[in-house]
């Protein structure tokens, strides 16, 4: 297997060290020209850009909390567990530091310390998924007072790809800013897939466990049963999964309620579990054991994502009846887990038009006591299969300078297939844009340095420090050259030189 | 030249006639299977999605408004004239028929009556651009009780490409939806690419006069004059611009005030007219000569776009003084043009982060008395190059979800070069995105036939349907069968068979 590098042009890794425990915080410092400052940027690409580590597939990333979690044991280990004891642990520390990027340079004050960091975690607000046994993961918190984050979904499927090819997929996000990976694989090797992404991940990995579930019962609903799934969870607790969706608020009389949308249950879990009930006549059995699944998440500090299970799957269908009884029930759940210290966020849709966007916000809120919200997209048309990084991008940022505090990212393929590495690289990208717009909204202290920094590169005809600044520095330079334009130009390549409204501007006395 | 036929899956050219006048308004029926309803959609291609008219470029499009425009002489012979003296149009009422597609189908009631419009013209909250020299065109109206429209900007510069290759992007916009184009040209050749673009575009096409009237002078910006610029508008008027960007906003004392930008002036407009103010130290030409320019506008019926010369080129410059002191203006123009009854339409930003959307459009809406706003996105951050697209489509979405009328597309080279027919395709649909995404959210009647339409169609896997009712239909099925994809599978392939929600959901009794 080969071995993966990450090279950002321009760029530096350095690491900022805490002052309450020993973590080593890793960033990219990006060098710009003509003694201009450079500009520290959040990094998820953990050593994988960094030239002094040898990367190793086979072996595994480095185990940086080894040392932090070797003495939690008990029955409680959980962030929340140590947050409401007062104690800061070096979690916490580090995504503190890691939240501030581009502030110690730059002297912007922030409201991050590692204390306002536990009290974050104490009250429920922000989660820092961190399972013990994914020592290779980089600390980072979800909450609605930090950062918007950015998941990517990943993972084989009956019709499609094989393990390399997944993990691949999984560094290549972290290279591009994914902040956290779903591993959604359904097809075969699904331990195996998910032991090498866990092993070289630098960024913490969630699952659906009712995927796997369902497949050890040969995709038989009927067959499936609490034990099973009890056996799959500690499977992958003990592996090191850092967050479940699990759909505990599908009620079996919530989902007669969908029978006058247009596009019924488009959730997985939800619909297997629907069934499920059916057959059973039962109430579901992750509502009915949700207490024995908090006892074991705690043991490992596994994050629950109460899933969904009734999101709408259409304009139509969106803030309907169903979905905010579900969202309820989603409250008194994250109630519970908080009662056993387990740390809780809340997912949510799906398609909503612009105009439900902040009910559903404002209703996540209130239902499920400020839990951070984790939603897919939304998509704010149906119409534009193709597009629906877009249509979707659209309602994340919307959603997430409400406050939201995750957003799932959708590729291109949304509707129509499973994303290559190609559309990985534009969902990714696409949810960084959704998620720093956000940020921007919010006001969140140092999100504008690097807009400013690239602004001023503008005016400046500093082409390089452009590329370097972007996002996607490779696709700016691609773009750039394509049009035969000349590096040294100082003008806008889209005016030609007479007609620069910016050289013109620096002519005005 | 090629011949240029536009051909839409499943589709079928119809047409709807007026009660009041002759007019026959062509739009697009997309025929679905299994019995289910047929979706008309509103439709920018003209004639070139008509089988049964032979297209020659050399030639130019039939003549479709000779007959309305022949005994329009005098003065003064603009919609809003008209509207004033209670007279409906034939262009009233086209845009009344237009804007209701679904409605005369599926019974959904509306407001946008041939009266309505006439009111919404007479009070200057909407504009028909319709140059009688330029009868090619269908009408079209922008106004923000009607459906959010978008712009397309093509044109050579001197960097650049050919005629033929502009014309083929003009006809390439109207294909994926593109409501008005802009021709930018300023390279050579100006007069015969807008001559070209004029006699065969369905759309109105809007320009920029003082760019060529720069090209006049060789590029110096001391020569420019007032009579100069007149001869320009004189032409273009003759040849049939339907409407033109006018920077008259811009003051000399205003700006002054961008100094303390990161961006400076960023319209090649505004830096042109910025810099003659200096040269001369003199007032802005085409604010002293405004009601000339009315007069001249008057006879023609071309409408302005007031120029936002000052606009922000930075998230750091967005809504500051210079801005809003430009808008000011612009506010007293609009007044000033209405007395001559001419159209208005203002022109917005640029670069604005989400939180400061909301006052863009308060503020336009109050200085510059409800004549429609036409933005440039806005770009939601600045550190995205290569998907400016993106960035702007959150900003347009917003923007025009809060009434803004028509939203000037964005492409993926956005200050990196001109854009190539991918990237006109890529811009456009996303402003379709964006503006579509806008339409649900101000409840336009009838809006969500389309989405509901797909929605039914994913819950059926009717295929098929899907692609045809996408906003682009042939991206949806090139991705769909990328993967392998089975035409007839009755299950999503995103999941496989076993885990298809929508399967599930069917048999959930």
């Amino acid at each position: 297997m080969k071995n993966f590098k990450i090279e950002y042009p321009a760029s530096e890794k350095v690491y900022m060290t805490g002052t309450i425990h020993p973590v080593k915080v890793g960033m990219r410092r990006i060098k710009l020209c003509g003694g201009n400052a450079s500009v520290y940027v959040y990094d998820t690409s953990g050593v994988y850009s960094d030239p002094s580590v040898e990367i190793d597939l086979d072996k595994g990333l480095p185990k940086l909390r080894e040392e932090w979690v070797k003495d939690r044991q008990g029955d409680c280990i959980t962030q929340m567990f140590y947050a409401r004891k007062g104690i800061i642990t070096p979690e916490m520390e580090y995504v503190a530091i890691r939240e501030n990027m581009n502030n110690a340079e730059l002297g912007i004050e922030s409201h991050i310390t590692p204390e306002f960091v536990r009290q974050e975690i104490a009250e429920g607000r922000a989660i820092i998924p961190a399972n013990r046994n994914h020592p290779e993961a980089e600390p980072m918190i979800i909450g609605r007072h930090f950062l918007v984050k950015i998941n990517t979904n990943i993972g084989n499927s009956a019709l499609s790809s094989g393990i390399e090819e997944e993990v691949e997929k999984a560094i290549w996000s972290c290279k591009w800013g994914g902040d956290t990976i779903m591993d959604l694989s359904t097809g075969n090797n699904i331990h195996q897939t998910r032991e090498w992404i866990l092993r070289n991940s630098p960024v913490p990995v969630g699952t659906v466990p009712i995927y796997q579930a369902l497949e050890r019962v040969d995709g038989k609903i009927a067959d499936l049963s609490w034990e099973i799934y009890r056996d799959i969870l500690i499977e992958q607790c003990e592996q090191g999964v850092d967050y479940f969706t699990i759909h505990a608020g599908v009620r079996k009389e919530h989902a007669q309620l969908v029978k006058t949308r247009k596009t019924g249950i488009v959730s997985r879990g939800g619909s297997i579990l629907t069934k499920w009930c059916e057959i059973h006549n039962a109430d579901n059995f992750l509502y009915t054991h949700f207490d024995e699944i908090c006892k074991i998440l705690a043991s490992y500090d596994v994050a629950i994502s109460l899933g969904d299970g009734l999101r709408p799957g259409s304009i139509y269908d969106a803030n309907d009846e169903s979905q905010f009884l579900e969202l309820a029930t989603l409250g008194e759940l994250t109630l519970k887990a908080w009662q056993y210290d387990v740390q809780v966020m809340i997912e949510g849709p799906g398609h909503v038009p612009m105009n439900k966007i902040p009910e559903n916000m404002r209703k996540q809120v209130e239902l499920c006591h400020e839990a951070p919200f984790y939603t897919l997209g939304p998509l704010t048309t149906d119409i534009a299969p193709g597009y629906d990084h877009i249509t979707s991008a659209i309602g994340a940022a919307q959603i997430g300078s409400l406050g939201t505090a995750m957003l799932c990212y959708v590729t291109p393929k949304e509707h129509l297939g499973l994303p290559n590495k190609d559309d990985v690289r534009e969902g990714v990208i696409t949810y960084k844009i959704a998620a720093h717009a956000a940020d921007l909204a919010k006001g969140f202290p140092g999100a504008q340095v690097r807009d400013d920094a690239m602004s001023k590169a503008r005016f400046d005809f500093r082409w390089d420090d452009q590329f370097n600044l972007a996002l996607d520095p490779e696709r700016a330079r691609e773009y750039y050259y394509a049009n035969g334009a000349h590096k040294e130009g100082d003008f806008c390549t889209m005016c030609g030189p007479n007609f620069c409204a910016m050289r013109l501007s620096k002519q005005i006395v």
